[in-house]
């Protein structure tokens, strides 16, 4: 029947449950063949047979033979270690692995694993710790098989819109780095690199597909969670979607986990900040700080790029509008944002320095030379049908939409791109691809009343009346 | 087909779910009649029409026509308050009352109010904060229309083994009290007074069913989650013990909370303290003192009974070896275990004190005597009978069992209670009735080599064994 429950679950009969003292939430241990999961437990009446079960679609991404074990789990003990944890107290390397080892084996609830988000959101960062969970995240998942060729990468810790990332991949792949590009959704974000490149490609690929695309185009624009590199990290991400929350010590440990798994050894790291940002100017300096030390004892080459970033990149926030963009930027159309633009030059330029693909100054420069000349582009539609898709694709229209005029005349003086996010999202972003926001104006533009402001796009009337009755009451944007 | 999923589920169909734009763990409203419940939802392929949806038992505790209508829940306000209080910042009365009704109409996951548990968990414990919150709490539930007699009540806050409530309310009530005594089920223990009670007879009733038993009894000692009166505390208390946990501000709300809702005016707090209870010495004054602060604030007589308890009161851990000591003291047998009795008297003269039925002094005596008259049996036989059940009732035996012998000869100096808990719990307590332990011993008491100890009651063999293992790894009976 297909049951899709976004997690495993498993629905036993009633009378069976109560033969084995099973309960409703308990989680049992299936065992077929090879394979086994844990599987939280439904009960039912006549739904199936005493000795059959049902299961979610979840527990079907492992393969069982018709006739499987069912047990009792035993209590996990990652739940002391998370109680020991909240009271404040330090947990080994060992401990942090048997956490990220019940994550991944689905033996911890959601809610328990939210015991631990904010437990670990609420102690002070330190290096050491973010070291161990990087260790016991990498113990949980598989490591990419790449050793030849200069592996480098890029990141952004988020939190302005704006897509450079598959701009910077296309022009420094272009140049001769291997980019084994794996991102996440977004998190916080209204947008991660995967949900809009799955606007105009597939982005779920398993590792061998992944290495073929790396070899016929030198890079690649991946979702990271379907490649089982880092198992726990990803469940991570999603309960901390939750609450949109990204603690520090999370933070480094699940990007630095993450460009490990794929054996990359020059990584670029952008860190934006400012008011609008997700972090300050010195709490830009600690991570800048932290991220190298992590690097050093990882033996990594890793620089890292701040920058005041005040303003969206682009014009347009959301999956489907954000692609568009990058587009723009990549066939050299007039209309492209020049901050998105520079910023993808940038960071290009220094990613191209630190592999000494340029000169310490001239990085930029080459970056600038490879976008203009066409390659980055033709380098990006090699990357996208390899991933099965089309640059060429027609963008569907939004169901429903609403443009918001300016009530003024004056100069925007304020724009909270946090508040345009959470905007964004409850408009839909990023589970409906087409849901976002597109801005006529930014900071410190001059507006007439009665002009345009931004357009709010939804595919469903409630998420886009909620959007609007939040942009009232938060408003943004504001004129003098 | 009676499906049980812990919670409001609603099963829809994939394409259905796509054309509302409706993804898998969104929350939907269903509305019918004059009811309305909000539930999560799963996704399935031809299990239900385009125009049906598959709920679990949990949506069907409201009565709803054959037509009802969905719509997508918007996302609850409850979600920006809780990374507020994450993030340290304090609640005001209106957001705290908007998160308790968003639990109590489960707006919120488990996830969500695992969030909010551990941000209060994590904060410091304030006077006022636990008032905002009792009030809060208070809000989403009802009050019990008891208005007439001395309305008097017992809270322990745990962490002793011993059934003492049981005794007292039989104790009392035939002094002439009015107790309308609602208990919890296990949070941290291996058993709650519901979970005892309900060894013997039924403990899930209504608020006119309970006004009934009173009337009869001028007691009642039912389960307090089936009520109603505090809805929003009782699914705290579940996703509490998902880790066993017990914040202070939580703890303080959700015992005075309950006090409130059933119009107590005199109430008895029990506050066991000592290496071996929940609290210390000073963590229990420090207690007290907010708890008659409270109290005064809502014109409540509180008195707190502090003593250091460092040994079970009983011999027994379990709801059905628990309930079984209060029969034998209730029924003055001659093996019952005098500190369970001793407990039973002195809180119960307490309460006698407070409410001016016995003399400043004179109150033990008092409770000794109705005790021994056969007074409190009979009247403990008229509530239990009046809950549906027997005093006489055959006690089954446990399918499994494991009695652990000394391996030395010497003085047990040490009982950890809590690990004695703990191993109760992974033997299947509080869930199984007749699963716990029997401890032959216990502290300052001598024990020869291959005398027993205990022994272990599971009605699960990977219980047991998990139980006997937590037993031989954590030590928790050392002899010297």
């Amino acid at each position: 029947m297909k049951w899709s429950a976004g997690r495993p679950v498993a629905i036993i009969d009633e009378k069976l449950a109560d033969k084995l003292s099973i309960q409703v939430d308990d989680r049992i241990k299936i065992t077929g063949g090879k394979n086994q999961i844990i599987s939280v437990v439904d009960t039912a009446c006549n739904l199936t047979k005493m000795n059959e079960i049902a299961v979610s679609k979840e527990v079907l991404h492992k393969k069982f033979p018709k006739y499987v074990d069912i047990e009792l789990a035993p209590k996990p003990e990652s739940i002391s270690l998370i109680r020991k944890k909240m009271q404040g107290k330090t947990l080994s390397q060992t401990e942090l692995k048997t956490i990220m080892k019940d994550i991944s084996d689905n033996a911890l609830t959601e809610s328990e694993i939210a015991y631990f988000i904010s437990a670990v959101y609420k102690s002070k960062t330190s290096i050491k710790e973010a070291i161990k969970m990087i260790k016991a995240i990498l113990s949980t998942g598989k490591t990419l098989p790449l050793h030849s060729g200069i592996i480098a990468d890029k990141h952004s810790i988020g939190g302005v819109p704006g897509r450079v990332t598959p701009i910077l991949v296309s022009i420094c792949a272009s140049a001769g780095l291997i980019i084994p590009k794996t991102s996440s959704r977004a998190i916080t974000s209204a947008a991660g690199t995967a949900d809009a490149m799955e606007v105009i490609c597939q982005v779920n690929f398993s590792i061998p597909e992944m290495l073929k695309i790396i070899k016929k185009t030198n890079a690649c624009l991946v979702w990271g969670g379907s490649l089982n590199l880092a198992p726990a990290d990803d469940k991570l991400i999603r309960v901390e979607r939750l609450l949109n929350l990204d603690p520090e010590t999370q933070l480094l440990a699940s990007i630095l986990a993450k460009k490990l798994s794929v054996n990359s050894k020059y990584i670029v790291i952008d860190i934006p900040y400012g008011k609008n940002a997700k972090v300050t100017k010195t709490q830009a300096e600690r991570l800048s700080k932290e991220f190298k030390q992590i690097a050093k004892y990882f033996k990594v080459n890793l620089e890292t790029f701040l920058k005041k970033t005040e303003k969206p990149l682009g014009n347009s926030i959301g999956p489907s509008l954000e692609i568009q963009e990058v587009l723009s930027v990549l066939k050299r159309e007039k209309d492209a944002p020049p901050l998105l633009e520079k910023r993808a030059l940038e960071l290009s330029g220094l990613l191209l320095e630190l592999t000494k693909k340029a000169k310490k100054g001239k990085g930029e420069e080459l970056a600038k030379t490879i976008l203009d000349s066409g390659k980055a582009f033709k380098k990006f539609k090699q990357i996208v049908e390899a991933q099965n898709g089309d640059v060429n694709k027609k963008f569907q229209k939004t169901k429903f939409q609403k443009t918001i005029n300016s009530n003024s005349t004056g100069k925007i003086y304020e724009l909270k791109i946090k508040e345009l996010n959470n905007i964004a999202r409850i408009a839909g972003c990023p589970g409906d691809k087409n849901a976002g926001m597109y801005l006529y104006k930014t900071l410190d533009d001059r507006v007439k009343k009665h002009q345009p402001l931004l357009t709010i796009y939804s595919e469903s009337k409630v998420e886009l009346k909620d959007a609007i009755k939040q942009y009232h009451k938060t408003r943004p944007i504001r004129i003098k």
